[in-house]
Parts: structure tokens; C-alpha cells; sequence
């Protein structure tokens, strides 16, 4: 730490930072970027997000009392620096890693996060149930949201902008706008916020009314040039934030969320009055670190760094998933004029930067909007195109009922490539990809596959666009798997599973990545002389139940093996089968219980839960009665 | 039919509408009034929204070209005159019968029905697809959404128009505001419509620039009374559809929506601009009808009728199992100051009515938003109040994601009264609740149950407010079961299934309304000397693993009996829970297979898809050999 002062060791609660000097908060702001630097440098996490908020949260702490004022962070991996403030700087060194502190707010860290936060657009419609819950309580305090630009486009946000508009209630929302999502943001909002940031009339903490009458000659003098210019001009000046005062907001702004004195006015500003307030804030993004500011969609998530060169530590060597789908995508699209290709607000996690380059005019990013995203594809599918909604396996649950009602119930060809199945590692229990499996095997017409490596992810994909109906393709975060060497068949178009290893005494059905898990254990096993066969299942639905009774029926003992909950996920179709077709045995249903799993590297995770090798190797014993 | 002309019949196609001259088509459109009173007075089904948008059809279908132009209903119950104008009037007598008419847009019906609906909110995704595809094929055709001002509150309908503002895409939106969705509407939106329709400047069809530049002066007058009122004039005068303008649309309106030649202008109007157009359409929800257009609410979805007197034609006796849910809340809110009761826009539907009457301060309509509803509730869960949220079983559908990360995640005390669980009869497809056993039962710390009658109800909603954490109880529509002549146990509070016959043949485990089809049918089989255990599950979630299991191991056949899908169900989960504990025998699992089920009376649903009483006898024979 190259910190004189060292104010960042004297706050151990929100209070400290009312004891400061506007100057000292000014420098503490500079100490608290350094350490956020420094300490995600070395563990990884989420970093521009955090520097773009320092003067933010410290005003906010400044201006309420957490946690008797409520604050709540949407998204929530923007919180380091309320985590700072709020007793838990001694943690940072444990960030994300399991049993260590979590990326994102959590009730069990902290009295002062109050709501838990990971997906996006959530924080205003908590924030107005606990506003609501004060009033019928007879309680006051505050309660603040501090929402993104980005996920201001997610439909709940304007759900609960609309219902809270109306409800004369007191309650803060903040829009943190730093013109991003985690990419660039896309959408009419998105302009429209562009034009607001743009206008040279900043808040300056003024009286509205003064504000309104100050303005009126320069109206009238623009008025007169054109009638469109003048409609503007008048729309601009006169009623800045229009959207949310229609929408019943007070709305103040906008504000540089870097200046500290500005932000504390407008924030104490905020809370003398009364009924529904609405901050707009300007933040940069990476803020006070060049690498960041410059790559702020880079910086927002990152593994362990140098400061000094904002180079990675460590580089993957082999391919990702997503790089696999995303250049299988291109090559397709360049046949296939049909195919088009929809993010949201994702196209460089998912691997659709290079379809989105090369093709412009059929590439979608609608924002964080899963829900529209999914009927859009519908809209696009029903006039005959493919289109291809690549999506994080947690994030597609936003679109549950889209899927069933838009895209199943007309059997329109949609192909969902969910990145992200099964467990993700650091980000927990708000981000695993542990649903899927469950909530998509129970819709009629859905056909699901997830791939045992890349190649397998390829050949499903081009199968995908031969298949009239709608398809998910399920695959993991990270490098993908390589099973070249031990499997020749990548024959996904028979629609039949594959046998790895034929054995007699336990049959393993693995699913995806679990593949590579299966086949290891079994080949411990055979060093025991316990023969295994080890199917790789691809399809979790239709199942390919020929091959599946057969080779359940062949071995006295049968496991299933999945990166998804056990219930409703691809073991529980295996023994929905089996008992349907008279196979009575014990079946090993082998994934993750019903509880939500926890942060951490996903190898303890794997560990944690029995579903590394090791377990399914001591699984096995345990059923041989060994 | 009392119409002299008879130019109703004249219709065969929409081009027949383009023939005739506007005071026939005025003619016209008393005649499908006539039609639409007389034709669902006999079979039930939408009328009042219907009765609505009757000139708004007859103009779309004027102007546009269906079904090379795309014209897509939102939520679909509105679709009846232009089902009638697309060849479908001697259907009409089949209206939402099982292999009859269905009461929604279907594409297997007519080609001039391109997109399906039933659930709010999706058309301008669709629709916005619909247009993309064109572009992208370099094909020409108009696309046109029409949306209700209630649907429009839904998230995804922002995200669409987010999404469609910045596109440049040729697309209309038409707009229906009846200042209705099928209650009275919310939220600041609706404060907004109301103001524009209130506004006294309609849309006279004239040049954008012009109307401004003439208003000028009434601006300038107002201008200096007050600064807030200049404001509003400003505001109102100058630019008329703020919001949707700042999104990038081209507003138009508002319009009267019975009158066909200002329609007629303004859509050829529409078809003429470049880009996103949004026009904004009054129109009166029941309108020609007296008892509808004091009374749309209870106009909006009917059961057969008397025309000359609007009174339904039977009245059912005994209390729906919503009256029953309604009536108990009221009685515990008034000892438990904690509870809430909230719901998305369905107050009567889910029996909130008197709740909402007697505790005003503690009901909230959130308007067409589950999603919001659901992270509401948790909102004020997390402040310690104990709120309701009363939803029908398919809508909960939108709210899957939150239920997961908001309310399940946190352990949150949220009560979930799940109304219209199961088969739901005649609005088919899109409305059966068949879908809520499956996606709740793998959701962590989630308690579900399922009454065997209405006194069973309130016993579950007492014990539901002791509990801590989430829980849900789903119910069937319609009227409740009475079970006190064979039944004297409602303790609920135990945690347990309830044994309600005893015997050595089978075991059936039902749930919820499928207890009273079990307990029939288990005597008649015991007439025939075969003797059933009948045991009451309660819980879908956790199961009463003990009584299960002894039960189960007491029978040599097992059958499972639900109205929920098999895939992901509650028999799903007693078949895991018998194998997990080594008990093998064959496991029957009655309940709906892996497809859509179309709409129809339940009793036809119920006995074609082998769940009625007769359904499971057979069933037993065939376990049985017999």
C-alpha cells in the first residue's frame, strides 16, 4: 500500500466515514481504489464495476445510516467497496474462494447487506417491498437502490419503476450510468440516458422551479428555429429525466458520481423529499485505473492480474466452450444464411463477438431482457429463420415461461447454446448453472443435448440446424474437454448415446462435461478389476431409451451422473425410465442435492459434493458393498 | 340475428372487409357486435374485450394485408372478430370446446393467425422478431403488435419496446387502452395513458411540425402562470407520447378507437412512416353492450348467459376454492397484522376482492408483473411482514427466476397461493397449471402442498403463516372439494400425509384435487374385492417420507395420481424417494404425459388423458393383470 494517510484501516463501520472531512473522503477514495487493485489483482473478481462506485458508496454511507437505512445493490457485484466500509476489508484475501467472502451481497456476512443480490434488475422491486414494509410498520428510514444503466433494461426494473411511481412512498433509487452493462448498452432507453448525460445543464442543485423559469428565454429563442429542434430543445431543457417523472419519480440529475461534494447535496437532497426519488448518476467504469478504464468490458471480471501491466497471471491454454460455439457459430452462419444470433447484453462471455463482427445484420444484442429475447427468437423462428439465443444457463431462468409459451408450445426452431451449465466456481450460488437440466426435461417439444468436449459441441450444433423443433445445447464455463483420443464417434444426428467402456458389474450414465468425470472413475475402478460401462447419454431428452435399457439391464448396478440438481434433472429421467419399463434395480442418482451450493473453485465444489472422480470411485464401492 | 343487411355473412376473408364502404363497414360492426353477444351468451368465453376492439379489427383488417402482413394479438382473448373476419364464423358454436374453436390465436386454425398468444406482454417481442425476419429475408410486409394498456405493464413489453425503439425496423404497435387490463389498471404507466387521454388535442391527422408550431402560443400564455403548470403544458402539449418517443417510436395518437375513418387514417398513416410507430388507440372495453360496459370486469371472461339480462344461465352452489382462499386470508389478517396480499393484476380472479376492500393499506395490485410481484414480496419478507401473493398457476410461470434467486435463496417467508393448478378446462393450452409441480418441486428450501378440499385449504394457510420460509399451496379452479364425511383429520401442522383408506392391493398416493378421483375410484374397486389404500400426500414438497415409505412397502402396486405433468412431478418424486430407499416395484405414475394439452371442458381433459375415476380403475386392472 503506498497510502500515507492509511485512512482506509481507521473505517470499520459506515460511522467512521461521517467522522471525515470532505478532503480526507477525497483521499480515502484514492486508498480505497488502490486496495481494490491491489487486492483483486491477486484474487481475481469483479474490478471496474467496483472503481467506478468508490465516491458513490462513500457518499451513500456518508448520507445513511446503514444498516438501519436500507441499501441494496442490484446485481451486487459492484459492493466491494460497501464491503470495505462495513467491517470486512480483512476478508478481501478470501474473495470468492470457498467458505471465504462472497462477490456478492450476503445476509450471512453483514447486517448491513440486506438483500442478496446476483442477477440483474432485481434491487428496485426488493427495495419498494421493504419501503412498503416501513410504512405498514410505522418505521422511518431509508431505503436506496442502486441500480445499473444495463440492468435498467431488464423488464422487472420497469415493473417495479412503475409500480413504485404511484406509491408515494419514500424511496431512493439510484441509476449508476456508466453508458455500460457489462458491454456496451444497447436500446432506446440506452439513448435516451446518452441524451440526458449529454446535456450541458447539469444538476446543480437547484431549486426546479428557478431552474424551469431561468430557462424559459433560451426555450423561446430555440423555438422558433425549427419545430423539431424547438420540440427537443424543449423536451431537453425543461423536463430532464421525462421518463421517470412520468413515471411519478422526482428525478434529480444528472450528477458526476466522482465529485463528493455534489453527490452528498443531491443525495441529502434525495432524502428531504418525500414520495419516489430518482438519482441519476454519471460514473465511469474502471475509474482511476487505466487498463480498466480503457477495457472496462475486460476488467469487469478477471482472474488474478499485475497491477503494473494489467496482463493476466495465468493464460488457458486450450479452448473454451464459448470460443468453441462462437467460431462453430461463424462457420455455420457463412452456409446458413438463415442463422441469426441474439445475446443479451452478453456477446463477449458468450462467444458472439466474432459472429456479431462478421455479421452485423443478423446479430441481436437486446439488452438484459431474457424474457424478450426468447419470444423475439420465437417471432424470428416463426418466419423461417434460425435463430440461435446464446445464454448463461442462471440467466435463461428468466425466461422459463417464454421458453414453454412462446418457443415449445408452437414447436418453433430456436436453439438455445446455454454456457455456463452446471456449477461456475467463484461466483456461487446466485450464478450455478444447476437448473437446467430440471426446469427444460419437463417441457413438452424440447429437445436437450450437452456435449462430452468441444468436438461433440460442434457436431451438435450442426446437427441443431437440421432439426425442426426447438434444442438446447448445455455446456460448461471454461476449457473444453477433448475426448479424441479415447472416442471416434461423434455421431449426434443417430440421436443415440455413446458407449465409452463396456463392463459388467456398474453402468455409468454420465451427462456433458461428467462425461470425462465417468470415464476416469471407471477406469480407476477396472484397475480394481470392477468393470464399468460408461455411457456418454448426450441427449437428456429425448432420451435414447434403447440404448439406455439395454446397457441398465446388462450390469447389476446402474449410476447416473450430472452436473444438476438430482431432482428433476437427467437421473431422475433415467429412473423415470427404467421403472417404466420394468427395470427394477437400484439406481445411484449421482448430482447435486436440493439445496443452493455455495462459492468456491468448482474443483472443491466437485470435491464437496461427491462428484469428482474420487466420489463416484467410493459411490461405486459403496454399492458393490465394498 | 336481427341484422337486415346480413353483411356479416358477407365475410369470408379480410379482403371482403376491403369492399365495402365505410358506412357499410359501420353497419358492419354492429352486426359482429350482435354476433359476438349472441354467440358467447350460448357458449361461453372473452366478450367484453371482444366487444372492444370490434372498429380496431375491421380497420386492421381494412388497411392491412393479412396474412401476408402480420398482425399478432396480445394475450389472444381479444382475437374473436378477427377470427370471425378469417373464415371462422361457423366455428363460433364450438368456441373453446374440447377439438373445437380455441378461444386464443392458433396456428393450426388459420393461416391468418401467425403467432400464438395467451399470456401478456410477448406480442411486440414477436412481433419485432416478425419484422427482423423480414428485413433479413428482404421480403415486404407490414407487422403489427396489438397490445392492451394492461400487457404493457408487463416487463418484457419494455424490454421489446426498448429493443424495437432504436431498430429502425418498419413495425407498428397498436396500443389498446381501455384503461383496463382485465381489472382496473396501476402503476405510473397508467397514470401516464391517463393523462394523454385526457388530453383534449386527439390526434386530428395532421402534420407533426404544424400541430406544434401551432400550439406555440397557448404554450408561451401558460408558460408564466405558474412554472410547475408551465411544465405540465410543455410537456402535454408539445409532445404527446413522451415516452414512447424517447424510446424511438413515432407516436401516434391518441385515437378513438370506434371510430373506423379516424382509424382507417391513422393506420394507412403508420403504414407510410419509416421506423417504429406506436399508435395509441381509446377504445371502450364491453362497448355496445350495457351490462358489459358497466360491468367489463365481470364481462371479461363469461360462462353462458341470458342477453336480455346479462345474468349467467346456472350458478354454481358450492364455493370456488379462490372464495375460500379469499375468505380465510381476510379472517387471518385480521389477528396477524403481518400479512400482505398482492397480486399481478387479478384481485377478483384470485379472491383478493375483500381482502383488498377491508386491508387497502396492506394489498397490492402490481399491475401485469409477476416477476416484480415475486421480488416485492420477498422485499417485504425481508423487513418480516408475511406477504401473499395470489397467482394463477400458469402466470407464476414468468416469475420462475425470482422465486429462485429472490425468494428461495434467502429462505424468505413469501406464501405463494398457487390458483388454477392443474387442468384449467377451456382456455387450453396456454392457461393449464400443469407445469407448477415440476418447476417448484426442484427449488430449494420450497414447501409445496396441495389440499384435498377447501376446508384442507384453510388449514394449509394457517399452519403456511407459522412456518418460516417459502411456501406455496395450489389449488385447482373452480369449485371446492368437501371431504368432512369421510375425513376428520386437517392437521396439517404435522407435516404428514393422511391415510384415507386402508388395504393390502395397491397404494395410490394422490395430491391435491386428485385425492377425491383416487377415493372414488379405490371404491369401486373395492366393490370389485380389490382393496386400496388411498393415502392424501399434502406435501408435494417435503414428502412425508415415513408414511410414504410404509405405506408403499405395505402394497405390492404403487400408483402416484396428480394433475400436474409426470416429467418433474410429485410422483416423480416418490418413485426417487422409493428407489433412494431400496424399495423396487413397479411405480404407476398417473398424470399428464409430456405434451401440450389442448383446451376443453376437464371432465373430457381429464378422462382422455386416463385421469378420472374410470382412468384409474383401469389402470389398477392392468397393474393387476386383470
Amino acid at each position: 500500500m503506498s497510502n500515507l494517510n492509511d485512512l482506509i484501516s481507521k473505517i470499520d463501520s459506515p460511522t467512521d466515514i461521517k467522522k471525515m472531512s470532505n478532503s480526507e473522503l477525497q483521499e480515502l477514495g484514492k486508498e480505497v481504489r488502490n486496495f481494490l487493485i491491489e487486492s483483486v489483482a491477486k484474487t481475481g473478481g469483479h474490478l471496474a464495476s467496483n472503481l467506478g462506485v468508490v465516491e458513490l458508496t462513500i457518499a451513500i454511507h456518508r448520507v445513511f445510516n446503514s444498516p438501519k437505512d436500507k441499501i441494496i445493490w442490484d446485481v451486487g457485484h459492484q459492493a466491494y467497496v460497501h464491503k470495505l466500509f462495513t467491517g470486512r476489508k480483512h476478508l478481501f484475501h478470501t474473495l470468492r474462494k470457498h467458505k471465504g467472502m462472497s462477490g456478492f451481497p450476503k445476509r450471512c456476512e453483514s447486517e448491513h447487506d440486506v438483500f442478496e443480490t446476483g442477477h440483474s434488475s432485481t434491487s428496485i422491486s426488493a427495495g419498494l417491498g421493504m419501503a412498503k414494509a416501513r410504512d405498514i410498520l410505522g418505521e422511518k428510514h431509508a431505503v436506496v437502490s442502486i441500480i445499473g444503466d444495463g440492468a435498467l433494461t431488464g423488464g422487472m426494473a420497469f415493473e417495479a419503476l412503475n409500480h413504485a411511481g404511484h406509491s408515494n412512498t419514500d424511496f431512493i433509487v439510484i441509476l449508476n450510468d456508466n453508458a455500460m452493462s457489462i458491454s456496451q448498452n444497447v436500446g432506446g432507453l440506452s439513448k435516451y440516458l446518452n441524451r440526458l448525460r449529454s446535456d450541458p445543464t447539469y444538476f446543480k442543485v437547484k431549486n426546479d422551479v428557478e431552474n424551469l423559469l431561468n430557462k424559459i428565454p433560451a426555450v423561446g429563442k430555440a423555438m422558433f428555429k425549427t419545430a423539431e429542434k424547438a420540440k427537443d430543445s424543449l423536451k431537453y431543457f425543461l423536463v430532464p429525466g421525462v421518463i421517470f417523472e412520468e413515471l411519478g419519480f422526482t428525478y434529480l440529475g444528472p450528477v458526476n458520481g466522482h465529485d463528493l461534494k455534489e453527490l452528498t447535496i443531491v443525495l441529502n437532497r434525495a432524502k428531504n423529499i418525500n414520495g419516489p426519488v430518482f438519482i441519476h448518476v454519471l460514473t465511469k467504469k474502471g475509474k482511476g485505473y487505466d487498463f480498466a478504464e480503457k477495457n472496462p468490458d475486460k476488467f469487469h471480471g478477471v482472474n488474478p492480474f499485475k497491477v503494473e501491466t494489467g496482463k493476466a497471471v495465468s493464460v488457458h491454454s486450450s479452448e473454451s466452450y464459448s470460443a468453441v460455439f462462437g467460431q462453430t457459430l461463424c462457420k455455420l452462419a457463412q452456409k446458413n444464411r438463415q442463422i441469426v444470433g441474439i445475446t443479451a447484453a452478453m456477446p463477449s462471455g458468450t462467444g458472439l463477438s466474432e459472429f456479431a463482427n462478421k455479421y452485423p445484420e443478423r446479430f441481436f444484442d437486446v439488452g438484459i431482457a431474457e424474457q424478450h429475447a426468447v419470444t423475439f427468437a420465437a417471432g424470428l423462428a416463426a418466419k423461417g429463420l434460425r435463430p440461435v439465443f446464446a445464454v448463461y444457463s442462471t440467466f435463461l431462468q428468466r425466461a422459463y415461461d417464454q421458453i414453454i409459451h412462446d418457443v415449445c408450445l408452437q414447436n418453433l426452431s430456436v436453439l438455445f447454446c446455454i454456457d455456463r451449465g452446471g456449477l461456475v466456481g467463484n461466483d456461487g450460488e446466485t450464478h450455478h448453472g444447476v437448473f437446467d437440466l430440471s426446469f427444460l426435461s419437463h417441457i413438452p417439444n424440447m429437445m436437450i443435448m450437452a456435449p462430452k468436449d468441444g468436438k461433440e459441441l460442434k457436431s451438435m450444433m450442426e446437427f441443431a440446424f437440421t432439426h425442426e423443433g426447438p434444442i438446447a445445447i448445455r455446456y460448461p464455463r471454461g476449457e473444453s474437454d477433448d475426448f479424441s483420443g479415447v472416442s471416434s464417434d461423434y455421431n449426434v444426428a443417430s440421436l443415440q448415446a455413446e458407449i465409452l467402456m463396456k463392463g459388467n458389474d456398474i453402468c455409468i450414465f454420465a451427462i456433458g462435461n461428467m462425461v470425462r468425470t465417468a470415464y476416469e472413475a471407471a477406469l480407476r475402478l477396472k484397475a480394481e478389476n470392477i468393470n464399468c460401462t460408461v455411457v456418454n447419454a448426450r441427449f437428456a431428452k429425448p432420451l435414447d431409451e434403447a440404448r439406455i435399457l439395454s446397457e441398465a439391464s446388462a450390469c447389476p448396478h446402474v449410476i447416473t451422473l450430472e452436473d444438476n440438481l438430482i431432482k428433476g434433472g437427467f437421473g431422475s429421467q433415467v429412473l423415470d425410465l427404467l421403472n417404466k419399463k420394468n427395470v427394477y434395480k437400484n439406481i445411484k442418482l449421482l448430482g447435486l442435492p436440493d439445496q443452493f451450493i455455495e462459492h468456491g473453485d468448482n474443483d472443491d465444489l466437485f470435491k464437496l459434493y461427491g462428484l469428482d472422480v474420487d466420489g463416484v470411485v467410493s459411490h461405486a464401492y459403496e454399492m458393490l458393498g465394498k
